[in-house]
Protein backbone atom coordinates (compact mmCIF):
# COMPACT_ATOMS: atom_id res chain seq x y z
CA UNK A 1 0.00 0.00 0.00
CA UNK A 2 1.15 3.33 -0.89
CA UNK A 3 1.86 5.95 2.24
CA UNK A 4 0.08 8.89 1.64
CA UNK A 5 2.17 11.86 3.38
CA UNK A 6 0.48 15.04 4.05
CA UNK A 7 0.98 17.97 0.84
CA UNK A 8 0.49 14.44 -1.15
CA UNK A 9 -1.54 14.59 -4.12
CA UNK A 10 -2.33 15.68 -7.37
CA UNK A 11 -3.61 19.34 -6.71
CA UNK A 12 -4.58 21.28 -9.43
CA UNK A 13 -4.52 20.27 -13.30
CA UNK A 14 -1.48 22.75 -13.92
CA UNK A 15 -2.02 22.52 -17.66
CA UNK A 16 1.59 23.65 -18.24
CA UNK A 17 1.42 24.04 -21.96
CA UNK A 18 -0.81 27.21 -21.00
CA UNK A 19 2.20 28.75 -19.21
CA UNK A 20 4.48 29.74 -22.56
CA UNK A 21 0.59 31.51 -23.77
CA UNK A 22 0.41 34.99 -22.31
CA UNK A 23 -2.51 35.68 -24.47
CA UNK A 24 -5.19 32.64 -23.35
CA UNK A 25 -4.19 32.95 -19.70
CA UNK A 26 -4.81 36.80 -19.71
CA UNK A 27 -7.87 35.51 -21.34
CA UNK A 28 -8.55 33.14 -18.23
CA UNK A 29 -8.00 35.66 -15.97
CA UNK A 30 -11.29 36.94 -17.11
CA UNK A 31 -13.79 34.43 -16.85
CA UNK A 32 -16.30 34.63 -14.87
CA UNK A 33 -15.04 31.44 -12.76
CA UNK A 34 -11.49 33.03 -12.28
CA UNK A 35 -10.56 33.40 -8.90
CA UNK A 36 -7.09 34.27 -6.70
CA UNK A 37 -5.68 33.04 -4.20
CA UNK A 38 -6.24 35.05 -0.71
CA UNK A 39 -2.92 36.05 0.97
CA UNK A 40 -3.03 36.50 5.03
CA UNK A 41 0.46 37.59 7.66
CA UNK A 42 2.70 35.57 4.59
CA UNK A 43 0.72 32.64 3.46
CA UNK A 44 -2.49 31.08 1.95
CA UNK A 45 -4.98 32.51 4.39
CA UNK A 46 -7.31 29.62 5.39
CA UNK A 47 -11.07 29.83 6.43
CA UNK A 48 -12.01 26.73 8.75
CA UNK A 49 -9.57 24.22 6.94
CA UNK A 50 -9.78 25.81 3.15
CA UNK A 51 -7.82 28.19 1.03
CA UNK A 52 -9.95 31.37 0.34
CA UNK A 53 -10.45 32.70 -3.33
CA UNK A 54 -11.23 36.25 -4.57
CA UNK A 55 -12.09 37.40 -7.97
CA UNK A 56 -8.48 38.25 -9.83
CA UNK A 57 -7.43 41.61 -9.64
CA UNK A 58 -5.12 41.38 -12.48
CA UNK A 59 -2.22 41.80 -10.15
CA UNK A 60 -2.40 37.89 -9.85
CA UNK A 61 0.44 36.67 -12.62
CA UNK A 62 0.60 33.11 -11.01
CA UNK A 63 -1.25 30.60 -12.49
CA UNK A 64 -1.66 27.97 -10.46
CA UNK A 65 -4.17 25.45 -12.81
CA UNK A 66 -7.50 24.76 -13.01
CA UNK A 67 -9.39 23.04 -10.13
CA UNK A 68 -12.00 20.16 -10.09
CA UNK A 69 -14.62 22.13 -11.89
CA UNK A 70 -12.67 23.92 -14.29
CA UNK A 71 -12.21 27.32 -12.77
CA UNK A 72 -8.95 28.94 -13.67
CA UNK A 73 -6.79 29.55 -10.34
CA UNK A 74 -4.36 32.48 -9.96
CA UNK A 75 -2.37 33.99 -7.40
CA UNK A 76 -0.09 36.74 -6.40
CA UNK A 77 3.65 36.43 -6.52
CA UNK A 78 5.02 38.09 -3.52
CA UNK A 79 3.53 36.89 -0.24
CA UNK A 80 2.64 40.10 1.57
CA UNK A 81 5.72 39.48 3.99
CA UNK A 82 8.09 36.93 5.29
CA UNK A 83 6.93 35.45 8.18
CA UNK A 84 8.79 32.82 10.64
CA UNK A 85 8.13 29.59 9.46
CA UNK A 86 6.82 28.47 12.79
CA UNK A 87 3.67 30.48 12.05
CA UNK A 88 2.95 28.52 8.51
CA UNK A 89 3.86 25.41 10.67
CA UNK A 90 1.23 26.13 12.64
CA UNK A 91 -1.21 26.47 9.91
CA UNK A 92 -0.74 22.97 8.72
CA UNK A 93 -2.59 21.69 11.53
CA UNK A 94 -6.08 23.28 10.58
CA UNK A 95 -5.51 22.78 6.43
CA UNK A 96 -7.43 20.23 5.08
CA UNK A 97 -4.95 17.45 3.30
CA UNK A 98 -7.30 17.64 0.33
CA UNK A 99 -5.92 21.46 -0.35
CA UNK A 100 -2.40 20.64 0.83
CA UNK A 101 -0.55 20.12 -2.42
CA UNK A 102 -1.89 23.96 -3.88
CA UNK A 103 -1.25 25.27 -0.21
CA UNK A 104 2.45 23.66 -0.65
CA UNK A 105 2.91 25.04 -4.78
CA UNK A 106 1.38 28.39 -4.04
CA UNK A 107 3.86 28.98 -0.93
CA UNK A 108 6.92 27.48 -2.33
CA UNK A 109 6.34 29.66 -5.36
CA UNK A 110 5.79 32.78 -3.10
CA UNK A 111 8.84 32.24 -1.62
CA UNK A 112 11.37 31.87 -4.29
CA UNK A 113 9.82 34.45 -6.07
CA UNK A 114 9.87 36.61 -2.82
CA UNK A 115 14.18 36.00 -2.93
CA UNK A 116 14.74 36.08 -6.87
CA UNK A 117 14.07 39.01 -7.74
CA UNK A 118 17.59 39.45 -9.58
CA UNK A 119 19.81 37.34 -11.92
CA UNK A 120 21.98 34.77 -10.51
CA UNK A 121 23.92 35.16 -13.50
CA UNK A 122 24.64 38.63 -14.26
CA UNK A 123 22.79 40.41 -11.28
CA UNK A 124 20.23 42.43 -13.23
CA UNK A 125 16.45 42.40 -12.59
CA UNK A 126 14.54 39.38 -13.51
CA UNK A 127 10.35 39.49 -14.23
CA UNK A 128 8.36 36.47 -13.88
CA UNK A 129 7.34 34.30 -16.66
CA UNK A 130 5.41 31.34 -17.90
CA UNK A 131 2.62 32.16 -16.07
CA UNK A 132 4.75 32.97 -12.86
CA UNK A 133 6.75 29.48 -13.31
CA UNK A 134 10.08 30.98 -14.20
CA UNK A 135 11.48 34.31 -13.94
CA UNK A 136 13.27 35.43 -17.26
CA UNK A 137 16.43 38.41 -17.05
CA UNK A 138 15.78 41.03 -19.58
CA UNK A 139 18.94 42.04 -19.59
CA UNK A 140 20.91 38.85 -20.38
CA UNK A 141 17.94 36.72 -21.27
CA UNK A 142 18.36 34.19 -18.54
CA UNK A 143 15.48 32.10 -17.65
CA UNK A 144 15.43 30.95 -13.82
CA UNK A 145 13.48 28.38 -12.71
CA UNK A 146 12.02 27.89 -8.93
CA UNK A 147 13.98 25.65 -6.69
CA UNK A 148 13.08 22.24 -5.62
CA UNK A 149 15.57 21.03 -2.96
CA UNK A 150 15.55 17.43 -2.64
CA UNK A 151 16.26 16.62 1.40
CA UNK A 152 16.83 13.05 2.45
CA UNK A 153 15.00 12.00 5.69
CA UNK A 154 15.40 8.50 7.30
CA UNK A 155 14.78 5.99 9.82
CA UNK A 156 18.01 4.22 11.07
CA UNK A 157 17.21 0.92 12.25
CA UNK A 158 19.46 -1.56 14.08
CA UNK A 159 18.62 -4.79 15.80
CA UNK A 160 14.99 -3.74 16.13
CA UNK A 161 15.22 -0.43 17.25
CA UNK A 162 15.25 2.88 15.69
CA UNK A 163 17.49 5.86 15.69
CA UNK A 164 15.98 9.41 15.84
CA UNK A 165 17.42 12.64 16.79
CA UNK A 166 16.47 15.95 18.25
CA UNK A 167 17.74 19.31 16.29
CA UNK A 168 18.00 22.42 18.84
CA UNK A 169 14.58 24.00 17.32
CA UNK A 170 12.40 21.28 18.43
CA UNK A 171 9.63 21.35 21.19
CA UNK A 172 11.09 19.96 24.48
CA UNK A 173 10.86 16.29 23.75
CA UNK A 174 10.41 16.23 20.26
CA UNK A 175 11.97 13.55 18.71
CA UNK A 176 12.17 12.61 14.85
CA UNK A 177 14.18 11.39 11.75
CA UNK A 178 17.53 12.95 10.40
CA UNK A 179 17.54 14.70 7.50
CA UNK A 180 19.65 16.70 5.44
CA UNK A 181 19.89 18.04 1.95
CA UNK A 182 21.11 15.82 -1.31
CA UNK A 183 24.71 17.54 -2.26
CA UNK A 184 25.64 17.46 -5.79
CA UNK A 185 27.15 14.48 -7.71
CA UNK A 186 24.80 12.36 -4.78
CA UNK A 187 21.85 9.59 -5.43
CA UNK A 188 19.77 9.26 -2.60
CA UNK A 189 20.66 6.56 -1.09
CA UNK A 190 24.37 7.76 -0.77
CA UNK A 191 23.17 11.26 0.38
CA UNK A 192 21.06 8.85 3.12
CA UNK A 193 24.35 7.35 3.82
CA UNK A 194 25.91 10.73 4.64
CA UNK A 195 24.43 12.04 6.68
CA UNK A 196 23.71 9.00 9.02
CA UNK A 197 27.51 8.97 9.13
CA UNK A 198 27.94 12.91 9.73
CA UNK A 199 25.19 13.27 12.38
CA UNK A 200 25.65 10.07 14.36
CA UNK A 201 28.55 8.32 12.87
CA UNK A 202 26.66 4.99 12.08
CA UNK A 203 27.12 3.24 8.59
CA UNK A 204 24.07 1.55 7.02
CA UNK A 205 23.55 -0.67 4.29
CA UNK A 206 20.05 -1.73 2.53
CA UNK A 207 19.14 2.25 1.79
CA UNK A 208 15.08 1.72 1.33
CA UNK A 209 12.68 4.56 -0.85
CA UNK A 210 9.82 4.89 1.00
CA UNK A 211 7.87 8.03 -0.27
CA UNK A 212 7.77 11.77 -0.71
CA UNK A 213 6.58 15.07 -0.15
CA UNK A 214 6.46 18.57 -0.69
CA UNK A 215 7.81 20.72 2.23
CA UNK A 216 7.37 24.32 1.43
CA UNK A 217 9.50 25.49 3.92
CA UNK A 218 10.82 27.43 1.84
CA UNK A 219 11.07 24.69 -1.15
CA UNK A 220 12.37 21.34 -0.46
CA UNK A 221 11.42 17.90 -1.56
CA UNK A 222 11.50 15.54 1.56
CA UNK A 223 12.68 11.98 0.21
CA UNK A 224 11.65 9.59 3.00
CA UNK A 225 13.99 6.00 3.51
CA UNK A 226 14.70 3.43 5.66
CA UNK A 227 18.12 2.26 6.50
CA UNK A 228 19.30 -0.80 8.36
CA UNK A 229 22.50 0.44 10.44
CA UNK A 230 25.62 -1.75 10.44
CA UNK A 231 26.05 -1.56 14.22
CA UNK A 232 24.50 0.69 17.15
CA UNK A 233 27.62 2.79 18.50
CA UNK A 234 27.02 6.67 18.03
CA UNK A 235 29.13 9.47 17.23
CA UNK A 236 26.63 12.34 17.38
CA UNK A 237 27.06 15.80 15.48
CA UNK A 238 26.29 18.31 18.18
CA UNK A 239 26.76 21.27 15.99
CA UNK A 240 23.38 19.80 14.18
CA UNK A 241 22.02 17.69 16.86
CA UNK A 242 20.98 18.36 20.66
CA UNK A 243 20.69 14.72 20.76
CA UNK A 244 20.18 10.98 18.91
CA UNK A 245 19.34 8.14 20.38
CA UNK A 246 17.93 4.43 19.86
CA UNK A 247 14.01 3.41 20.25
CA UNK A 248 12.43 0.44 20.50
CA UNK A 249 9.41 -0.55 19.03
CA UNK A 250 7.53 -0.37 22.68
CA UNK A 251 8.66 3.56 23.11
CA UNK A 252 7.49 4.18 19.21
CA UNK A 253 4.84 2.75 19.73
CA UNK A 254 3.85 4.39 23.33
CA UNK A 255 4.89 7.79 21.59
CA UNK A 256 2.83 7.69 18.49
CA UNK A 257 -0.34 6.84 20.48
CA UNK A 258 0.42 10.16 23.01
CA UNK A 259 0.93 7.55 26.10
CA UNK A 260 1.46 9.73 29.14
CA UNK A 261 4.77 8.95 29.90
CA UNK A 262 6.08 7.99 26.28
CA UNK A 263 9.69 8.46 25.92
CA UNK A 264 9.63 11.22 23.46
CA UNK A 265 7.10 13.30 21.77
CA UNK A 266 6.82 12.45 17.88
CA UNK A 267 6.65 14.92 14.55
CA UNK A 268 3.58 16.13 13.76
CA UNK A 269 0.95 14.48 11.72
CA UNK A 270 1.85 16.68 8.70
CA UNK A 271 5.67 15.70 8.53
CA UNK A 272 6.56 13.13 6.44
CA UNK A 273 9.03 11.68 9.43
CA UNK A 274 5.59 10.87 11.11
CA UNK A 275 4.30 8.63 7.88
CA UNK A 276 7.75 7.10 8.10
CA UNK A 277 7.19 6.08 11.57
CA UNK A 278 3.45 5.16 11.27
CA UNK A 279 4.49 2.59 8.16
CA UNK A 280 7.30 0.80 10.53
CA UNK A 281 4.94 -0.11 13.44
CA UNK A 282 2.36 -1.38 10.92
CA UNK A 283 5.22 -3.37 8.96
CA UNK B 1 19.38 -6.15 -5.23
CA UNK B 2 19.92 -2.51 -5.90
CA UNK B 3 20.06 -0.84 -9.05
CA UNK B 4 23.62 0.94 -9.83
CA UNK B 5 23.49 3.65 -12.37
CA UNK B 6 25.93 5.04 -14.09
CA UNK B 7 27.96 7.74 -11.33
CA UNK B 8 26.30 6.00 -7.88
CA UNK B 9 28.93 5.59 -5.33
CA UNK B 10 30.28 7.18 -2.21
CA UNK B 11 32.67 9.44 -4.18
CA UNK B 12 35.07 11.00 -1.94
CA UNK B 13 34.56 11.44 2.10
CA UNK B 14 33.02 14.76 1.53
CA UNK B 15 34.32 15.74 5.70
CA UNK B 16 31.40 18.21 5.58
CA UNK B 17 32.50 20.19 9.00
CA UNK B 18 35.81 20.95 7.50
CA UNK B 19 33.89 22.79 4.91
CA UNK B 20 32.83 25.65 7.82
CA UNK B 21 37.09 25.84 9.10
CA UNK B 22 38.74 28.14 6.27
CA UNK B 23 42.25 28.10 8.43
CA UNK B 24 42.15 24.35 8.35
CA UNK B 25 41.93 24.04 4.97
CA UNK B 26 44.26 26.15 4.08
CA UNK B 27 46.55 24.11 5.90
CA UNK B 28 45.27 21.09 4.04
CA UNK B 29 46.24 22.16 0.54
CA UNK B 30 49.78 23.00 1.78
CA UNK B 31 50.26 19.08 2.58
CA UNK B 32 52.33 17.22 0.35
CA UNK B 33 49.88 14.61 -0.68
CA UNK B 34 46.94 17.19 -1.86
CA UNK B 35 46.41 17.55 -5.36
CA UNK B 36 44.35 19.87 -7.61
CA UNK B 37 41.76 18.49 -10.60
CA UNK B 38 42.74 19.06 -13.75
CA UNK B 39 40.04 20.85 -16.33
CA UNK B 40 40.14 21.05 -19.97
CA UNK B 41 37.53 22.25 -22.12
CA UNK B 42 35.04 23.18 -19.28
CA UNK B 43 35.15 19.64 -17.83
CA UNK B 44 37.60 17.31 -15.63
CA UNK B 45 40.58 15.69 -18.09
CA UNK B 46 40.45 12.28 -18.40
CA UNK B 47 43.16 10.42 -19.09
CA UNK B 48 43.09 6.73 -19.96
CA UNK B 49 39.29 7.16 -18.22
CA UNK B 50 40.80 8.03 -14.95
CA UNK B 51 40.58 11.94 -13.43
CA UNK B 52 43.80 13.84 -13.87
CA UNK B 53 45.28 16.12 -10.70
CA UNK B 54 47.94 18.16 -10.03
CA UNK B 55 50.04 20.03 -7.16
CA UNK B 56 47.35 23.00 -5.99
CA UNK B 57 48.25 26.53 -6.74
CA UNK B 58 46.01 28.03 -4.38
CA UNK B 59 43.75 29.10 -6.98
CA UNK B 60 41.36 25.82 -5.60
CA UNK B 61 38.55 26.95 -3.95
CA UNK B 62 36.44 24.15 -3.84
CA UNK B 63 37.11 21.35 -1.06
CA UNK B 64 36.61 18.00 -2.49
CA UNK B 65 37.35 15.51 0.26
CA UNK B 66 39.39 13.31 0.97
CA UNK B 67 40.40 10.37 -1.14
CA UNK B 68 40.18 6.53 0.01
CA UNK B 69 44.38 7.04 0.57
CA UNK B 70 42.98 10.07 3.21
CA UNK B 71 44.87 12.43 0.30
CA UNK B 72 42.41 15.72 0.61
CA UNK B 73 41.48 17.17 -3.11
CA UNK B 74 40.75 20.45 -4.48
CA UNK B 75 39.41 21.66 -7.54
CA UNK B 76 38.94 25.49 -9.35
CA UNK B 77 35.30 26.90 -9.48
CA UNK B 78 34.91 28.12 -12.28
CA UNK B 79 35.10 25.79 -15.49
CA UNK B 80 37.53 27.79 -18.00
CA UNK B 81 34.88 27.94 -20.60
CA UNK B 82 31.12 26.47 -21.08
CA UNK B 83 31.14 23.62 -23.62
CA UNK B 84 28.51 21.99 -25.17
CA UNK B 85 27.02 19.35 -22.88
CA UNK B 86 26.88 16.84 -25.80
CA UNK B 87 30.83 17.46 -25.66
CA UNK B 88 31.03 16.23 -22.04
CA UNK B 89 28.50 13.33 -22.90
CA UNK B 90 31.72 11.89 -24.96
CA UNK B 91 33.42 11.68 -22.29
CA UNK B 92 31.34 9.49 -20.22
CA UNK B 93 32.06 6.40 -22.33
CA UNK B 94 35.35 6.93 -21.17
CA UNK B 95 34.70 7.10 -17.77
CA UNK B 96 35.96 5.12 -14.94
CA UNK B 97 32.98 4.52 -13.38
CA UNK B 98 34.65 4.50 -10.17
CA UNK B 99 35.70 7.92 -10.97
CA UNK B 100 31.95 9.01 -11.86
CA UNK B 101 30.45 10.47 -8.61
CA UNK B 102 33.76 12.57 -8.34
CA UNK B 103 33.41 13.96 -11.60
CA UNK B 104 29.73 14.51 -11.24
CA UNK B 105 30.37 16.98 -7.82
CA UNK B 106 33.01 18.45 -9.45
CA UNK B 107 31.34 19.51 -12.65
CA UNK B 108 28.08 19.94 -11.05
CA UNK B 109 29.58 22.52 -9.09
CA UNK B 110 31.52 24.02 -11.20
CA UNK B 111 28.45 25.05 -13.61
CA UNK B 112 26.56 26.08 -10.69
CA UNK B 113 29.38 28.38 -9.48
CA UNK B 114 29.68 30.16 -13.34
CA UNK B 115 25.98 30.95 -13.29
CA UNK B 116 25.82 31.89 -10.21
CA UNK B 117 28.34 34.95 -9.41
CA UNK B 118 25.44 37.24 -8.82
CA UNK B 119 22.96 37.39 -5.61
CA UNK B 120 19.09 36.51 -6.50
CA UNK B 121 17.81 38.21 -3.92
CA UNK B 122 19.64 41.93 -4.31
CA UNK B 123 21.60 41.52 -7.46
CA UNK B 124 25.10 42.17 -5.71
CA UNK B 125 28.08 39.71 -6.41
CA UNK B 126 28.98 36.66 -4.16
CA UNK B 127 32.01 35.09 -3.21
CA UNK B 128 32.20 30.96 -2.82
CA UNK B 129 31.99 30.50 0.72
CA UNK B 130 32.17 26.92 2.72
CA UNK B 131 35.05 25.51 1.09
CA UNK B 132 33.44 26.08 -2.37
CA UNK B 133 29.66 24.53 -1.39
CA UNK B 134 27.98 27.55 -0.82
CA UNK B 135 28.11 31.24 -2.08
CA UNK B 136 27.74 34.56 0.12
CA UNK B 137 26.74 37.76 -0.97
CA UNK B 138 29.07 40.73 0.61
CA UNK B 139 25.77 42.91 0.82
CA UNK B 140 22.98 41.46 1.78
CA UNK B 141 24.50 38.56 3.50
CA UNK B 142 22.63 35.96 2.02
CA UNK B 143 24.14 32.13 2.01
CA UNK B 144 23.51 30.70 -1.95
CA UNK B 145 23.84 26.75 -1.93
CA UNK B 146 24.09 24.63 -5.00
CA UNK B 147 21.07 23.80 -7.08
CA UNK B 148 20.10 19.62 -7.47
CA UNK B 149 17.19 20.07 -9.44
CA UNK B 150 15.13 16.60 -9.31
CA UNK B 151 13.92 14.57 -12.30
CA UNK B 152 11.42 11.99 -12.92
CA UNK B 153 12.27 9.60 -15.57
CA UNK B 154 10.04 6.66 -15.71
CA UNK B 155 9.15 3.52 -17.52
CA UNK B 156 5.50 3.29 -17.85
CA UNK B 157 4.33 -0.07 -19.17
CA UNK B 158 1.03 -1.63 -20.25
CA UNK B 159 -0.24 -5.15 -20.92
CA UNK B 160 3.28 -6.20 -21.05
CA UNK B 161 4.79 -3.05 -23.25
CA UNK B 162 7.01 -0.52 -22.24
CA UNK B 163 6.25 3.18 -23.18
CA UNK B 164 9.69 5.35 -24.82
CA UNK B 165 9.94 8.44 -26.78
CA UNK B 166 11.76 10.70 -29.07
CA UNK B 167 13.26 13.71 -27.63
CA UNK B 168 14.25 16.15 -31.18
CA UNK B 169 18.13 16.59 -29.89
CA UNK B 170 18.25 12.62 -29.77
CA UNK B 171 20.25 10.67 -32.56
CA UNK B 172 18.35 8.94 -34.68
CA UNK B 173 17.00 5.58 -34.10
CA UNK B 174 17.29 6.51 -30.29
CA UNK B 175 13.96 5.78 -27.63
CA UNK B 176 14.11 6.41 -24.22
CA UNK B 177 12.24 6.99 -21.04
CA UNK B 178 10.09 10.27 -20.68
CA UNK B 179 11.40 12.57 -18.60
CA UNK B 180 10.51 15.55 -16.58
CA UNK B 181 11.51 18.28 -13.31
CA UNK B 182 9.51 17.96 -10.91
CA UNK B 183 7.70 20.90 -9.85
CA UNK B 184 6.89 22.65 -6.56
CA UNK B 185 4.20 21.61 -4.29
CA UNK B 186 4.66 17.43 -6.05
CA UNK B 187 5.99 14.66 -4.72
CA UNK B 188 7.61 11.80 -7.17
CA UNK B 189 4.74 10.11 -7.79
CA UNK B 190 2.79 12.90 -8.67
CA UNK B 191 5.24 14.39 -10.85
CA UNK B 192 5.54 10.80 -12.54
CA UNK B 193 2.18 10.83 -13.49
CA UNK B 194 1.92 14.56 -14.40
CA UNK B 195 4.49 14.40 -16.92
CA UNK B 196 3.46 10.98 -18.50
CA UNK B 197 -0.06 12.59 -18.68
CA UNK B 198 1.04 15.69 -19.98
CA UNK B 199 3.70 14.31 -22.64
CA UNK B 200 2.13 11.50 -23.38
CA UNK B 201 -1.56 11.77 -22.88
CA UNK B 202 -1.81 8.45 -20.63
CA UNK B 203 -3.38 8.07 -16.87
CA UNK B 204 -1.06 5.69 -14.69
CA UNK B 205 -0.83 4.02 -11.30
CA UNK B 206 1.06 1.91 -8.95
CA UNK B 207 4.39 4.92 -9.56
CA UNK B 208 6.98 3.01 -8.04
CA UNK B 209 10.69 4.46 -6.98
CA UNK B 210 13.67 2.53 -8.61
CA UNK B 211 16.91 4.24 -8.27
CA UNK B 212 18.32 7.40 -8.70
CA UNK B 213 21.30 9.35 -10.42
CA UNK B 214 22.93 12.77 -10.11
CA UNK B 215 23.48 14.11 -13.52
CA UNK B 216 25.54 16.90 -14.00
CA UNK B 217 24.29 18.92 -16.73
CA UNK B 218 24.06 20.68 -15.41
CA UNK B 219 22.88 20.27 -11.66
CA UNK B 220 20.11 17.70 -11.75
CA UNK B 221 19.10 14.29 -9.45
CA UNK B 222 17.43 11.64 -11.81
CA UNK B 223 14.66 9.97 -9.52
CA UNK B 224 13.89 6.78 -11.74
CA UNK B 225 10.44 5.12 -11.29
CA UNK B 226 8.48 2.41 -12.96
CA UNK B 227 4.58 3.11 -13.88
CA UNK B 228 1.21 1.23 -14.87
CA UNK B 229 -1.06 2.72 -17.47
CA UNK B 230 -4.32 2.34 -17.40
CA UNK B 231 -4.61 2.58 -21.26
CA UNK B 232 -2.41 2.55 -23.98
CA UNK B 233 -3.88 5.31 -26.43
CA UNK B 234 -1.28 8.49 -26.95
CA UNK B 235 -1.74 11.59 -27.34
CA UNK B 236 1.73 13.23 -27.62
CA UNK B 237 2.80 16.69 -26.69
CA UNK B 238 4.70 17.06 -29.96
CA UNK B 239 6.34 20.16 -28.85
CA UNK B 240 8.37 18.15 -26.22
CA UNK B 241 8.42 15.00 -28.21
CA UNK B 242 9.39 13.83 -31.77
CA UNK B 243 7.60 10.35 -31.00
CA UNK B 244 6.29 8.21 -28.34
CA UNK B 245 5.32 4.79 -28.78
CA UNK B 246 4.65 1.01 -26.88
CA UNK B 247 7.28 -1.60 -27.54
CA UNK B 248 7.10 -5.20 -26.83
CA UNK B 249 9.45 -7.40 -24.72
CA UNK B 250 11.36 -8.94 -27.52
CA UNK B 251 12.09 -5.70 -29.30
CA UNK B 252 13.36 -3.96 -25.71
CA UNK B 253 15.51 -7.07 -25.99
CA UNK B 254 16.80 -6.53 -29.16
CA UNK B 255 17.58 -3.02 -29.08
CA UNK B 256 19.46 -3.57 -25.63
CA UNK B 257 21.54 -6.36 -27.25
CA UNK B 258 22.53 -4.49 -30.10
CA UNK B 259 20.70 -6.55 -32.61
CA UNK B 260 20.55 -5.47 -36.57
CA UNK B 261 17.37 -4.44 -37.09
CA UNK B 262 16.22 -3.48 -33.89
CA UNK B 263 13.12 -1.71 -33.39
CA UNK B 264 15.39 1.27 -31.30
CA UNK B 265 18.94 2.16 -30.79
CA UNK B 266 18.24 2.62 -27.11
CA UNK B 267 19.90 5.29 -24.35
CA UNK B 268 23.83 5.07 -23.42
CA UNK B 269 25.01 2.25 -21.00
CA UNK B 270 25.81 5.66 -18.53
CA UNK B 271 22.27 6.70 -18.76
CA UNK B 272 19.98 5.81 -15.75
CA UNK B 273 17.13 5.32 -18.58
CA UNK B 274 19.28 2.05 -19.50
CA UNK B 275 19.47 0.94 -16.04
CA UNK B 276 15.89 1.25 -16.18
CA UNK B 277 15.97 -0.95 -19.11
CA UNK B 278 18.19 -3.35 -18.13
CA UNK B 279 16.07 -4.00 -14.96
CA UNK B 280 12.55 -4.64 -16.65
CA UNK B 281 14.39 -7.32 -18.79
CA UNK B 282 15.53 -8.99 -16.10
CA UNK B 283 12.68 -9.06 -13.94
Amino acid sequence: MPLEPFFSGPGLDRADPLRARPGELEGLRGRDTARALIWSDGAPALDDSRLCWQAPSGEEPLFLGFDDDGAPCFSALIAPQAVDSRAHLALLGELDPQQAPLFAAALSLANWHRRHGFCASCGETTEPNRGGWSRRCGDCGAEHYPRVDPVVIMLAEHDGRLLLGRQPHYPPGRYSALAGFVEPGETIEVAVARELKEEAGIEVAQVRYLASQPWPFPSSLMIGAHAMALDEVLQIDTEELDDARWFTRAEVKAALAGDEGAAFLPPPRFAIARTLLDHWLSA
